[in-house]
């Protein structure tokens, strides 16, 4: 028969796809340049050409048996190596190729390692607001998805709910710094003081607290700065990477999963990650694009653009009156809403063709998502209709 | 802590994989030349160049973000568009591309499948001797797979073992038609039998039962003829594809799920697998793979050689006194052992540098498998190196 679980699951609409497609209707009728599409997290930038040039050098090169040839498991050794070397390097945590486990980006990353530090029925923690794929990759897992409450004067860890939340069902941790959908990247503070709960939780219950973090937006921080990782801190972390944002090739699917060489484990459950990949047929990234990516790890695609627009909007939401914390990173920004119900705010902007999303699907009701990853152009040209907006809307709103 | 189930897997070794590193490591000693290892079914013919050229092309003149962009979970539209007027051009079974799911190759499409048509605690039928990775998909789903034995005589379907095995939790029945260990090719006869006897049970138990067909071997048929398909017969059929053998690209990973537009739940079934994708970390093949695969849709690359080694290897098989059915397609030959134990058999057989597999692990004890994807002129050099390891051994041998 067919799967009931499945099959229900058709029934939930994602709010960001009926909104982006709402925004690519409407671009028909008035033309794509006068629809502010702030819905997607498709990279704006295109590809370095160092990627290019690399994938058709290896196409013209390359011995094609070889080329095109299976895959180890785990991943082809050379790249993985040459990931923990550039992790090394840049980190300054010792990871070895074996630290490494390939696979289909951050989705893939996060999916595998739910499976291996976890037991079908446990929980998993994460915290609001939060990306709203980790309910999927919980579920598949056989896990039970509990979301700490969002401290949204900083959107840094709010760490009373999460002390009360940390009971010892719970298996695993699941971060994202620098966030989807704020923007925000956790302090040094933030995850050290994680890092102190987790081991003394560790201590108390007597088994390990993973933290499996989601990374994807690493190197998308604003400000000259870096974004801290979790792994310089606690030994029992496993860091899920997608190179999707960095070499704006969502498409092609490939990251990778590090456990943190601290772990004693860590070889152990790449080579679990392995065996979970025989049951869901994944086995691997293609050959072709581990090979290229390889070569082009210590470069992005330009990302200024990003920093750029996150100043245009920022300044233009302070102007208008909103309450938004400033994104460190990422191409996120996370206003509240100008009335409570953030569905009917973004439903009222719609009429501007303003295309918002309403933050309830991520976990936190009454804010909202913008995704600049925009051409700049775009941005500049969507703030007068911002302003036409909220002083027709909320002309009484606290406006500076 | 760290799952049972996948840290209990790391305990079984593939007994082809250690067979072909014995192979490595022997190369190694005495040149790669000198060993005739037919362990691994790795294409030996390389990719068309079309897909080469299409590959380029793509990387050279496509928009590089609508080129690298996220391709939609149920694959990119004008894709499944080809895969199914190419399939409905060849093959007379009316596909529209609602009814084709891309897939991380076969093994990422009988994943699915079985996810979407089974409940966990169903059974699965396969037919021995089987590729031993349907043990893990079939226990990633969380179902039981139940072994039909072989009717070693054609290594066509045993029916009589089938029918008594087809009971009312048997939910699927996993078929590998040309296949890989035997290379035998199912009748029309077997299909439409396997058919009748399927839609019979159907009626008796008031379920569907689902044919789920693994094709990778689909193109690669001998002798001028071409494989019939379950598609052509049964309603409830589910077609997995790789372009892994057809197109010599198992590294890429591209594949395709198609179900039978006679099935009145085809596009719901190929929803469903959008939905299973997201438990599973997957979110689709890359996309440059799949638009390079869908303008090579109807070529091969050259894959004449499979033959003539076929006819090679299986005229000094039958020369030498073995008993073996011919394939009638595919790069694997299934002889009988010359001794009852297969596993020693082979064991013998590597002193002479000749790497066999012995086909437990096909759940057929007894036999072994050739893999004959390797330079013609290297299985003439192995003939007479066979010739000897025969005479030597097995003296007493019925020859010709």
């Amino acid at each position: 028969m067919l799967s009931p679980q499945y099959e229900q699951m058709l029934q939930g609409k994602s709010v960001i796809r009926m909104l982006s497609e709402f925004a690519r209707d409407r671009g028909r009728k008035i033309g794509y340049e006068n629809v502010f599409d702030f819905s997607l997290g498709n990279p704006s930038v295109p590809v370095p050409d160092s990627f290019t040039e690399s994938m058709i050098r290896l196409l013209q090169e390359k011995q094609p048996m070889e080329l095109h040839g299976y895959s180890p498991s785990l991943g082809i050794y050379s790249v993985r190596k040459a990931v923990a070397a550039s992790l090394s390097k840049r980190f300054a945590i010792p990871y070895v190729a074996e630290d490494i486990f390939m696979t289909s980006a951050a989705a893939g990353a996060i999916a595998h390692a739910l499976r291996a530090v976890t037991v079908p029925g446990e929980e998993v923690l994460t915290f609001a607001p939060y990306f709203p794929e980790y309910g999927p990759y919980v579920a598949g897992t056989g896990d039970v998805l509990k979301v700490v409450p969002a401290d949204t004067e900083t959107f840094q860890i709010n760490f009373k709910a999460f002390e009360e939340m940390l009971t010892h069902k719970v298996a695993a941790i699941l971060i994202n710094s620098p966030n989807n959908p704020t923007g925000i990247v956790y302090s040094e503070e933030t995850l050290q003081k994680l890092a102190a709960i987790c081991r003394e939780k560790e201590e108390t219950y007597g088994h390990t607290i993973f933290i499996i973090s989601d990374e994807p937006y690493r190197e998308i921080v604003f400000d000259g700065r870096k974004a801290p990782l979790i792994g310089n801190y606690y030994e029992h972390s496993i860091m899920c990477y997608s190179f999707s944002k960095s070499l704006s090739i969502p498409g092609e699917r490939i990251g990778y999963l590090a456990v943190n060489p601290a772990c004693k484990d860590a070889e152990k459950i790449v080579n679990m990650c392995g065996q979970i990949s025989r049951g869901t047929g994944h086995n691997c990234p293609p050959s072709i694009i581990q090979l290229a990516m390889a070569e082009n790890l210590d470069t992005t695609a330009d990302i200024s653009v990003y920093e750029t627009n996150r100043n245009l909007l920022y300044d233009a939401l302070i102007d208008l009156g909103f309450t938004v914390v400033k994104p460190g990173g990422t191409f996120y920004i996370f206003p509240k809403a100008l009335e409570e119900d953030a569905v009917a705010f973004c439903q009222k902007a719609k009429n501007y063709d303003l295309i918002l999303v309403p933050a309830d699907s991520f976990g936190c009701p009454g804010y909202f998502r913008m995704a600049y990853c925009i051409d700049t152009e775009k941005v500049q040209r969507a703030i007068p209709v911002l302003r036409r907006f909220v002083e027709t809307e909320y002309p009484d709103r606290n406006a500076k």
